[in-house]
């Protein structure tokens, strides 16, 4: 079962499809065995950059089943659904199947700090014993969640073990969470979204690992392991050499197209496809993917 | 199976629950026979106002089959959903459990007029010969849809057969579609929702009846049998007698709750709960409508 | 100076301007002598209906000097603005020119309590000694203000002497900062908007009065007057009379066009203009203006 | 005059204060000269980030003045505002004092095509002669404006000559619009925003250089002239170095911070104080952005 003491790099797992569209089951276990292989120290499914919201309830259950069966990591898996009868019934089908927990953001239209904070009562409610993740993202969610209220949902609400930190920018944040723990509030796990984009100095202000789905997971996981060691300038190199490609696959509403491009150029999945609707990546956006990654294979050589 | 001829009152129906917040199904056999019994010449289930994103996916189904299987009037269901394998899981079980239609709106994040004429072809393909409602509700999905792109799509999709107009103001856009079918557009039935506020004025423009839930549909009924043998003045009399209620129950947020506080008093449903997260009623708002109840009763006794 | 004892109708003035756009000066002086004619016991200029957004720098100060120069009622002056620098300039220049006080919107953007409560601190501290009231209208800014928060800004900012009610729904937000009140809270002065459609359930709540601008201001006094006499039947028989304009003139986007229609026709201010970009009233718009007026203009004559 | 040959970079100017939060006009003099000196081909005051919105309107009448006193390139004013009038105030003012053009960004409420296009036609005919740059950030104005839009508005208004391209993701949008003129649509230039977060693949898709603010404008037009000169890698390799700076100041809320703390630090402004509300630099901010620089100045000699 997920707790505080989680860290490391649970990547956000891809859904893969074949190319008509259809769930392709056989690259869900080539998937995690690529994940694990890169130093996954958990995974997360059915998050946005999941498309859990193209699934079906069916599918969700199928993908759930699937990972979960391969996996030897822990499974964190999104449920975040606008009513807490379906947040329960996923959530309850995936504790049944074997995952750690599961992973909740705010609905869009909450606004005041006591709407946010009665709405995760109600959630922890619903989900009774599940340990659960609080996924914070204002830029997709626009739901904006101060320290103040990060840590009322921490003490209100015990089987709250983990924050999905992607508030941008949200070092801050961390440094503020960190503090106030320091001073007695719980302590949780944090682990860190946005593409990677930020991790090193995320690592520094006192997270845990990361959370997001960059496609080069080994790289998440070795600054994790530098930064854990002290060996900030290491990091931070190592760091610089995947920046480029970082930086392109987080480009909003393209980035999982270019993210899936990626792991089916590694072999992680066998198609590209993103379900529809979606944008198709042009031959001049996969050139630039082919050369950002071609500057960065040269660069890892030329290190050693 | 719905058509462009479609007209009258398709009542936007709720989901009646128990005090502990389960399904009441007995609630939903009654608040059939109710919404037939005061004029409905069709309804439309798992709308925002029938709480469709509080329900499970299995819950859903049971609401689609038991109101189905009590009406004799055409049942429309909502089928909005982040994605379409959603949409198409739902409609297919609403369609074989005798449907005549579904019901789509556009997701939040569409902002382009190619952006949202494009989400509907997809639709539409999806839904392939399911005939299904357009929702145009600009006020709750943050999308506006130009008279230009409502043609668009009713032109590129023969299988949209009914504009839910809820676009507020909106008056404008039944006199312009109106106008563009009277040159040439293919027609579409238009039924006006926003809690009947303006039907007097929107059957003047050329709308063919309401598609909303105001706990009064004979006062629906009424007014669009009026209108339509052109008698115009008894038909606003009528509506102002039941403006000041109209007006209360449109209260956004609160509006639902007022709305089966008010069917629970008329029989319509035996229990007035609204499924969490969910504000209650205040003491004070329950003498308020009471007193707007006795007021529109004595006004309509004093007619007669 | 304008207090926390502030009560009675301070309508929202229209900007009023000539058929090529420039400014109206001489309306300004029939608007103002008609609004104090109707009841009005204060205007409030240069708000969001008072098209600011459309005037430049020097316009505006045209306005607040020609009102407060003409009127013997105390004058509010909207000075929302994306920046404090330009805040103080406007209500430095109002004060002087012998306004009563002035009026803040939060910015768009505001999220969190804690960015709210900031952001009034920082005006507050901008507006040194002069009075100011805290315009809450979610429907428009996005903000949403808890009770809780509001308490907070009454409590921080003493020069806070009014709220400009109109959050939507709102009379439980009013009937609890009246129970803080009562329970030892900073009280002030709660003026309520969104064009009266709730007032007498607002002033039973606990209101002193309206501050919104529907072109038959002797309406709102009279409804001020009546609930404040306990004459709560004839007042929300008065009211119902007024109701479906009311309504008609509350639609978004259209209802400036439709109030200044109506003013013209009054004779409050020579011309109907709205600045561009501004709707057009169409042929069918102003025939539903004037059947609605027919009805009104009948119903009071059948009254006496 | 500016047209639609403009090229190179074009700063994002930021505004300078001094501590107590008043204008800085020394600075204005030495960060121009700052700008110049690094190979700026234009500035553009007044924008998002030159805290426009937080200057009163004599304020902002000053900053253009001085500018245009001390610059030897051509200036374009940001005139974005609520309403056409103070557009125009302000643009007339600029040009008078010998600006080059002014830029429009659309305002947050526009959502369909027509409303876009309509808006911009109303806002060339206001600025009559005056060049204009039309400004399409998505992210901040929750305006989407797609290329066929773009393209309207270019063949309508023909004073508009150029696009200030920040949608993110935006390369397509680059692509799409250079296809277009080949086919015949009127060009335009393009400078490109966004922190120079994609400066190589903007030019190498089209683009005719930057417009945006990063602290080290050295870089931007370095990476214009290396692109314009067909020495790509070249130009990546210069890039790279500079994109941790350019990631970490890209952060939004903070960048502007973290910006005019670096502008300080290199001499060009002397002070970095951000108006009020504004965030201030945490010691671990600083310490980052330290570090960020100390490896950027050490990669840099490296390469010599």
């Amino acid at each position: 079962m997920l707790d505080e003491t989680a860290k490391g790099v649970f990547t956000i797992a891809v859904t893969p499809f074949l190319p008509d569209g259809a769930l392709d089951e056989a690259s869900i276990d080539s998937m995690v065995a690529f994940y694990e292989d890169k130093g996954a120290t958990g995974l997360t499914i059915l998050g946005m950059m999941g498309e859990a919201g193209k699934l079906s309830a069916e599918e969700s259950v199928t993908v759930v089943r699937r990972v979960i069966a391969r996996a030897s990591v822990p499974i964190v898996v999104g449920v975040s659904a606008p009513g807490l009868a379906a947040i329960r019934a996923l959530a309850d089908t995936a504790m049944e199947a074997g995952a750690a927990g599961v992973m909740v953001a705010p609905p869009a239209a909450l606004r005041t700090d006591d709407q946010i904070t009665g709405y995760f009562r109600n959630v922890s409610e619903t989900l009774g014993k599940t340990p659960w993740v609080l996924q914070d993202f204002p830029l997709v969610t626009g739901v904006q969640m101060s320290p103040k209220v990060c840590l009322q949902i921490f003490a209100e609400n015990p089987s709250c073990v983990m924050l999905k930190h992607e508030d941008w920018p949200g070092l801050e944040k961390i440094s503020a969470l960190r503090r106030a723990e320091a001073e007695g509030a719980r302590r949780v796990s944090i682990l860190c979204g946005n593409g990677a984009q930020f991790l090193p100095e995320e690592m520094l202000r006192g997270a845990d690992g990361a959370m997001t789905g960059f496609a080069y997971p080994e790289m998440m996981a070795e600054i994790v392991r530098l930064t854990g060691a002290g060996e900030v300038e290491a990091a931070r190199d190592l760091f610089d050499i995947y920046l480029p490609l970082v930086r392109y696959e987080s480009q909003p509403g393209l980035g999982l197209a270019i993210r899936k491009y990626t792991l089916a150029r590694r072999g992680a999945i066998a198609h590209p496809t993103v379900r529809k609707p979606a944008p198709a990546l042009s031959d001049a956006t996969i050139a630039e993917v082919e050369a950002l990654i071609a500057r960065q294979e040269g660069r890892l050589s030329a290190r050693t």
